[in-house]
């Protein structure tokens, strides 16, 4: 099989601009086809405060009113979305900036939940692996907002880890894939003063007894339960480290990359 | 020479909700490869508005400061953007939400001038006529907000009706090209007070005259100096009129149709 990366950057990453021009230098030199998804939690946020709309919560979900879906179309789909582009592009490295709705990328349910309205949230139903493929034909990386639609004419906002994960294991069946979860940190710590202490690699055993031992940082558990999730569902290789550090994380150099057993 | 159709639809079409619907279902009927080209003026105005930054306006034309530039990619290449390919997708329509950014597909230079400062507005200097053609291929419609880039990273604003109007141009090259200018005034009028007085042809040498004699309205002049010169450049066909007729502009009953003598 072919190979293909799907990359997640966070909105951390999104935020500070010299580790984004690094991750996207880093990223320009990959030949493997490859899919960007990414975040933009705080720009959004800042521009609900401008506007007056009061950013909600819950389990670390924004709940998305009407005026808030708005802000996320505008600040994902568009400020961050094409600037990440334009930059892709003056590194010389093609690209196209899309949603979900975009060549019908994405379809995504919109949640439904017993106690919590969570408003325009749309859960992953279904990835275009075709889709994704013509544009990959074509050279192009898809910049994908965490955006996707329920194809009756809503947007809905969906979480970017998710749509990432989501569309690696579509892939999967096409390709060998690695997905990179690119933030700020190191990847998993043995320990956590200590940035240098990365685990290099680790399987599902080892990352239950870490969570048993309390050793792995709370706010990691839901990204690294998604992660072998991701694995369990087929993708062949799952690495969490610094956006930055790319191709070290591709080398296996840094960052914690998850085995399957 | 295959059919090509480019249509550009302006911000009041776009701010009218029940004509927005009844052009998008006009345009999912149509069967020719098509590429769609939209304003949102008012949109951005409002939303400056919203966030405190006064808007400029020079010859009708948007002066764009950095704050202006940050609004109209959110405004443009994000909300209108993605809500008319999210409709298109309902409709059955495939679509993709693109700047010139996005796969290259417009580049442009920061226009210079030398009394007045635009800011980050954007001449077109380049269409890759490859990389619309190669959406084509996959069935989508290319729904382009009315951004360019200059190659180096920096999205810029441009006008709506020049992009239309040099995708048009470009594409007239490889495919017998219809540009359509959509917006709420149904043509050309011989009696301004009288919407039924259409004038349904017109060659340069009729709205020379008509200029000459002040029947043209003022605010017409530019659309339509814009659309003849689109027509000596090689655009097969220019028709001006109501974007929701879209196919009674087309079989020529209604809307004016430029002729090229």
């Amino acid at each position: 099989m072919n190979e293909m990366l799907i990359i997640k950057i966070g909105g951390q990453v999104i935020d500070d601009g010299v580790t984004l021009e690094r991750f996207l230098k880093e990223l320009s030199k990959v030949e493997s086809p490859c899919i960007l998804v990414h975040g933009g939690g705080k720009l959004a946020t800042r521009m609900s405060e401008r506007l007056g709309i009061e950013a909600k919560l819950i389990d670390g979900r924004r709940i998305t009113d009407a005026a808030t879906l708005e802000v996320v179309t505008m600040v994902y789909g568009g400020l961050v979305n094409r600037q990440l582009v334009a930059s892709l592009q003056a590194l010389g490295k093609p690209a196209m900036g899309l949603t979900g709705a975009d060549g019908d990328l994405i379809r995504s349910k919109k949640r439904e939940h017993a106690t919590i309205d969570y408003g325009f949230v749309g859960d992953v139903t279904q990835v275009n692996t075709s889709g994704f493929e013509a544009i990959l034909r074509q050279g192009q990386i898809p910049v994908i907002a965490p955006l996707s639609h329920d194809g009756q004419g809503q947007i809905l906002n969906t979480n970017a880890d998710t749509m990432a994960q989501s569309i690696a294991v579509a892939m999967s069946k096409l390709y060998s894939t690695t997905l990179v979860f690119g933030f700020e940190k190191a990847g998993v710590l043995r320990d956590l003063s200590d940035e240098g202490s990365v685990i290099l690699q680790i399987n599902k055993a080892e990352y239950n007894d870490l969570k048993t031992t309390g050793v792995v940082h709370t706010g990691m558990i839901p990204k690294l339960d998604n992660a072998f999730e991701a694995i369990s569902q087929g993708v062949q290789r799952v690495i969490i480290g610094k956006a930055d550090e790319l191709s070290d994380l591709l080398n296996g150099k840094s960052g914690t990359t998850l085995k399957h057993e």
